[in-house]
């Protein structure tokens, strides 16, 4: 089954079956990366452009990973440096690209809704490696596939999104995904960083940390981003820490075949203790592993609607 | 025919032969860009170093996928986070880069000359992407294969340039390329933006746009670069808009086959209206194409001249 | 001999046998970089990442250049525009990179001993291509192999260091290096620049720079960080010059086949009269030409620990 759309904008835009078709095919990809030769011709004579306006680490470089290991060619641009201080338009930029004969555009922007709408002007693929505090979904499908790898089935999974959920992307796009393979989500935080209309997200709503931890099968940590306090949004990172951070002792009241999860990066000692993140219950640095199989399941299945090998993961 | 050259420095340079040597070489490297792997392995094993000291996107991309869509292997660096902070000359960065057994070095400068002098040390091929005010000559090579594509002989053609010409490294190439297929080049724009010298250009001169617009087979509309007006060179954007910006109504008064290039980034609204950007006359996108065509072509003769392969767009 | 270490962190933890086999393996890859076709298989489908806090260019670019002549997937990243502005730990930052299944992490850092403890937590290898004033292992390899090019033996060979011996890393490596090697080593600058406790290197210590070029073999001439006059170590660069600058009438008292190098960048007439860095007896082309085929040996002996090619050098 090819995928049905051009683009990777949204999870919003998936269907479940979708969803599976991305996964399944990133869990026949993981296992080349443990390969002593970690590269597969799959994409040879592919232009994939990754083009981030925000700083990042970790999903730059695992989309030029997965682009390198299937014989891509991976071009890297970052907004400094380039013509948008020309007073270019964006949709220019990226029009020159495709001109250029890009296959794949990779684009990270801090404008919510900036990768749909460059896609909606270009045949080239768009993979939407973040935009604004919109969607981030290739961080919910290697959150999806590392779950899927520990559970027997989503279908009931109880899931508890933890931190500034209002303002953020992956939380928005794990929401989508994880009621979409029929998860039973509760977003927990305090008010200021809980999204007003939580109703539309179809979610359970906590403000009790301590009371959600023991039935939850799946911890999902978020980042806080301290320029939250700037804004008064936060009374302090130590009061915040005090109630959501989580330590070894919250962590003796869950179950015990509990999952830790965060995405990235981390404020040791802020949303997580140190012990916990580098703990047993801790699958952080298999997101990071899944990561580059998801990304590359993505530049596959976009790169192969014009029709490419039979077998992906041949050497 | 090899090409007779070391490096590319500028359009000056060049006999009218080799321009079409290269012209023709680009041509027939059009067509990799098309095919589902766009890549052949003719500069395999060369090393290309991108030095960019000016900000850009389009010319440095251009130039890495080029060098991407040959096989070699291309490596940039900036300005920025270099040695040139800690007090090197410029010629001993890149002859450091010739010790490394760089092949080509591609490169900008902000100053005039700049490749000139380093090419005139280094026994490395050096290809000017831009020096200052002075050439920006694949530019001028992407626009003349542009034209070619569409017109049967550019003796003769009527190409009016309008703009900033004076401090325009792409009017001086085009001016030099132009004249040395036999077109027939106007410069047209507001006296400040004039060279004070065109006598020895030899072109026609015109200070209005209108009054050229009908006679033209090619018009080249130059981007506006905003701190010419901090410098007084321009009254107001406006008033060079409601003078030179190819608008509608303008266009309506030309040719019916006329073709309106671009070398970008485009300030929209200034230079040239939006629907005439991307309007039936527009081939500014197909520039871009060709610009990864020519940079190919010229990587594979300068490369080419220690001997490579017989095919050069053999897959 | 496989190498015994995981990582090459710095000199001072390898023995004579180790920089040996490390100086033949290098030896054996210079030709690769004189080949029309300057690319080997060796290290297909490993993943080495440069990952330099502090601005470079010559050792970020060899290092690259070194990976991609291997066939090694290069991945650049900087510090600006990445997670530690986020406040991300270093550790977790490379933890991240390991869990991306990287095989090599190239670290260039501000922070003595930011290798070491980078290298202690990770299972992928380490390269310390500069760690602070501690060492710059790298540097002092491909200087040993480029004096081992043109001199029977290095044990007894009279080297003289002079310039910035207190806060420079390159200095350090290069008196582990030699001292291992059975060079008889004097440091030579003024007393603010040398180290306080010179007797634990096993050095001979001079301030007359004249008094000790007749009996030198190699001058190894250090870059003055011009960043130390500010500090008050220096009273003027002019009188440093005075004193200290390799002229060529110092030059003139030195055995005549004396060998003069330097690290780079220069900064000509402060350490090095031009004439003289450009000169018969200069040799700093060759350290850079060396410094591909040292890091390409220890990419190949680090990443062959996991067992690859018999032959590294088959085309």
């Amino acid at each position: 089954m090819p995928i049905k759309h051009k683009d990777l904008l949204g999870i919003k835009e998936l269907e479940k079956d979708e969803i599976i078709l991305i996964l399944d095919t990133a869990e026949s990809f993981i296992e080349v990366s443990e390969r002593p030769i970690k590269k597969v011709p799959t994409l040879r004579g592919k232009t994939i452009i990754n083009y981030f306006h925000e700083p990042s680490t970790r999903t730059r470089i695992s989309f030029e990973i997965a682009a390198k290991r299937l014989s891509a060619d991976a071009i890297n641009f970052s907004q400094s440096g380039s013509s948008a201080s020309k007073g270019e338009t964006l949709l220019d930029t990226v029009r020159n690209l495709q001109a250029m004969r890009a296959d794949i555009l990779v684009m990270r922007h801090s404008v919510p809704g900036a990768a749909h709408f460059i896609a909606s002007h270009l045949e080239a693929s768009v993979i939407n490696a973040g935009d604004g505090a919109h969607e981030h979904p290739t961080q919910a499908l290697l959150d999806l596939l590392t779950i899927r790898q520990r559970v027997n089935q989503l279908e009931g999974l109880r899931v508890v999104i933890v931190g500034d959920i209002a303002y953020s992307r992956v939380a928005r796009s794990n929401i989508f995904a994880l009621k979409k393979m029929g998860a039973d989500v509760t977003i927990c935080g305090p008010t200021t960083l809980l999204p007003h209309k939580s109703e539309s997200l179809d979610v359970r709503v906590s403000h009790n940390f301590d009371e959600v931890i023991p039935k939850a099968d799946v911890l999902m940590m978020l980042r806080i981003q301290r320029e939250r306090q700037a804004k008064m949004l936060l009374p302090s990172l130590r009061e915040y820490s005090q109630l959501f951070c989580l330590t070894p002792k919250r962590l003796a009241k869950a179950r015990e075949n509990l999952l830790v999860m965060h995405p990235g990066p981390i404020n040791r000692g802020v949303e997580i203790d140190p012990s916990v993140a580098d703990g047993p219950f801790s699958i952080i640095l298999n997101q990071v592993t899944n990561g580059v199989a998801v990304r590359m399941a993505l530049l596959f299945l976009l790169a192969g609607r014009s029709g490419i090998e039979k077998n992906p993961i041949a050497a």
